[in-house]
């Protein structure tokens, strides 16, 4: 490995050195052409060039959450660049949102094509002047890898859009269930108008303590994950159940986590009846398969079965939150098809990795009129274009399996550091590449992050004290030996 | 003019015929090269080939909203082309998203430079990893016509997220003053999590009768302009206020208009007052500079100043929702800079016609924390890089002045339709391209529409009965002629 480096000479030393490497074994290597072979340091991150850069976007905005500023350019594969010419294995993409890796081939080719140039110059009010291949690209994209009994799809924007709007949809669906009939009374259509009931009905969505939704007001009444995403803004009366919090290993706990999901699920029955009584009626259920900003908190597949039959028992819709599990990197498309329901999710969000946001849902949750799910662009063509060619690349290079085995590559190895640090890591878990563990504390996983940045490694965190992996679906086994090569150097020698 | 129509002989042979037109003017053309010099007919709209592709985007959603299919590919500066080869003079632009018109060379230009591929495959997470020319493309667009006084920007990814975002920040700027210092209590971290105040604290924006700001659960509460819009949404109680309704022509109505918004601005001040009284504090006013989806309702210049004196005596924050008056329609950039204010506005959302969404703000405002203000994308490098190039052209080719002299052309021609056809065309009004008037009935105003639509002229409606002109910023006086002529004609024939 190159380490071109101005970071203290020890430091450039030890990352050298393969003593104390976790893996006896050779990293297997399969060549990608357009990834980089490693990481390559040059200087601290941040370095100079994105600290000048840092306090002239500071100016116009606070960017104190910055981390560094990059180079896109040279960025390829799993590798990010950044301005100071360092270039990291990057193992959070964007916040997950890199589907095929930075400067991917096929991208680069298909915005070479003139045919594509319309596309991308030309944006469309999408609900009244879509393009001629507008359902091609749906079909060939999005509804291509639709879960199992969802035949609607409508695009949007981001992740919040996607959510506002299918709870939005999710409340049509529960007034009609409610009138049984399509007659509007006067009442309701003048009451709208000034946000009372019963145009405007005391519905809520049900969602759980840990969850993160997105964080417009709708989205930010069933967020749960940090104070500092909701103080100061005001916000619903809707109930908020529980979510498990397992024990590990899981093998070790089988009763106590049975018993812990048994529970939340008791809770989440009860707040139905409890809000029942006092007239705010739950329309719907949202949840993450594992919940992600708030510290990668997996439950049972059976527990996620039960809450579907919960949903169901009592009318409510289930709405699955896949904008950050969602894309292939648990090693199924959609993290919840784990589960094996019976009865399908209503209404599946996305947005991410799928490039557009956007839901699918059932086909008796179509909204009943135009216009009632509508804004000037619902999503973007350009982005379906590019999300029909991930798609394709998924399947061709048989992106979820190589989740699914790169991601037991990583898991196996944390498990193994675990073994071997159990006072730094700790709760190992994971699906697919989407993998995490905890740390004593903030400061030490934030102390972490900063030194595996420092060896060329990008890593998230999340929660009070996790730190989270979401690499590109094109991370393979050699890169994860790659990381846990550099991470064991870093925990055999943390103070 | 072309007309290789299918739509019935008669209707073809009076589109030919050139006598009852309404300007003797030849209509001056000004050569745009890529412009097409006029509308194509060939079919009736929406054409075979709209209704088939319909039929099958049905299929997956409901398509009731599509007016009919486009080719983007073929669309060119003012004109729209469908799917069926119909070339309509395009006033709507994409429900007014369109700035300098289909296939601007500029924007294919700025495509195909392989220095700028990258942007648009490797979206970036903004927030925390900005790409290298962030800070200088936003210098380059946004802030080189930001509004005076206001030197901050955030980018967002549409027009409801902007005003989402802009609550939010509105929120914490009065919550902060309230506080008096940057200490949040145990209490307020730990009551936000669960929805509660004091974290939670009970704030309101005021908002008008008519007025549209989104469709997220947040922008909803403050929209009230279509029933269809809000129906079956649980909303806020959050206090709305009537918006003038102005009598024209406004010199004969000069008394009775001044009463009117002395009314309205009366009934806000009441509003705060009585909110405040059941301890909901009404934390900031939202305005459009003229309601748009509302019916392209006006107001005095007066009017807005008082309203801008009412927010600073009551302490709350004043936010010009400009995503639909922004861009230079008006001949201004903004159209709330007609106003004349002392005191600039406070916050100004955008989005449409910038590319991207996102607010303007004043230093006071900015968030006293990273993460407060935040998603994944926060908006979309591709579309600042676009924004830039569009800036330059609006500059180089002085087309805020266009948009005045278009305008005129505009509204001097709808005027004399006006009075030759009073039983028609009522409440003329207008600031640059931004024009409007009022039909009999929404039957009258739709069947307008469509018959325009027939004879190759994109029309859009607002309100209950109201036809608005949005075209591009391109749209010169020998569109506005032509326009003229084709409508002046519908109208003599108008059964």
């Amino acid at each position: 490995m190159n380490s071109d480096t101005h970071i203290p000479e020890a430091d450039a030393l030890r990352f050298e050195v393969q003593g104390h490497r976790y893996i006896s074994q050779a990293a297997a290597k399969i060549d990608v052409d357009f990834d980089y072979d490693g990481p390559l340091m040059k200087t601290e991150v941040p370095g100079p060039r994105s600290r000048e850069l840092m306090k002239k976007l500071n100016g116009i905005q606070n960017a104190e959450a910055v981390h560094f500023f990059c180079n896109y350019e040279e960025s390829r594969g799993n590798y990010l660049v950044d301005v100071d010419g360092n270039r990291m294995l990057d193992l959070y993409s964007q916040i997950s949102s890199i589907p095929i890796g930075y400067s991917h081939p096929s991208l680069i080719k298909l915005l070479q094509q003139p045919q594509n140039l319309s596309t991308f110059i030309n944006r469309p009010a999408l609900g009244i002047l879509p393009p001629e291949n507008f359902t091609e690209k749906l079909k060939e994209s999005l509804l291509s890898v639709a879960p199992k009994g969802l035949s609607q799809v409508i695009t949007m924007s981001c992740g919040s859009c996607s959510n506002e709007n299918a709870f939005k949809t999710i409340f049509m669906w529960y007034r009609n269930k409610e009138r049984g009939h399509n007659n509007v009374t006067k009442e309701e259509l003048e009451s709208c108008m000034i946000n009372q009931p019963p145009g405007c009905p005391d519905y809520a969505m049900l969602s759980f303590m840990g969850g993160f939704h997105g964080r417009t007001l709708g989205c930010l009444a069933t967020t749960h994950s940090k104070a500092i995403h909701k103080l100061d803004i005001p916000s619903l009366d809707w109930p908020i159940a529980p979510f498990p919090r397992l024990k590990y290993p899981l093998e070790d706990f089988v009763k106590e986590n049975q018993q812990e999901e048994a529970r939340c699920l008791e809770e989440v029955e009860d707040l139905i009846v409890k809000y029942r009584k006092k007239k705010k009626i739950v329309a719907g259920i949202i949840v993450e398969p594992i919940q992600s900003e708030g510290g990668d908190n997996h439950a049972s597949d059976d527990f996620f079965r039960k809450l579907r039959d919960i949903a169901r028992k009592h009318g409510c819709a289930f709405l699955v939150d896949e904008v950050q599990t969602g894309g292939g990197c648990t090693g199924k498309f959609w993290a919840h098809e784990h589960w094996g329901l019976d009865d399908p999710a209503d209404v599946v969000t996305f947005s991410k990795k799928m490039m557009t946001g956007g839901f699918f849902h059932k086909e008796e949750f179509r909204p009943n009129a135009p216009y009632r799910i509508f804004n000037t662009w619902l999503g973007d063509p350009s982005k379906n274009l590019m999300l029909a060619e991930v798609i394709k690349v998924i399947k061709t290079e048989d992106l979820l399996n190589n989740a699914t085995h790169a991601g037991k590559a990583l898991l196996t190895g944390l498990l193994d550091l675990q073994a071997r640090y159990p006072h730094l890591i700790s709760r190992v878990r994971g699906r697919g590449t989407f993998c995490s563990f905890d740390t004593p504390n903030d400061a030490t996983r934030n102390k972490l992050i900063t030194i595996a940045r420092n060896k060329g490694v990008v890593l998230g965190g999340c929660g009070d004290r996790s730190i989270r992996f979401r690499p590109t679906l094109i991370f393979k086994d050699h890169h994860a030996h790659l990381f846990l090569n550099i991470f064991s150097d870093i925990l055999a020698n943390f103070k």
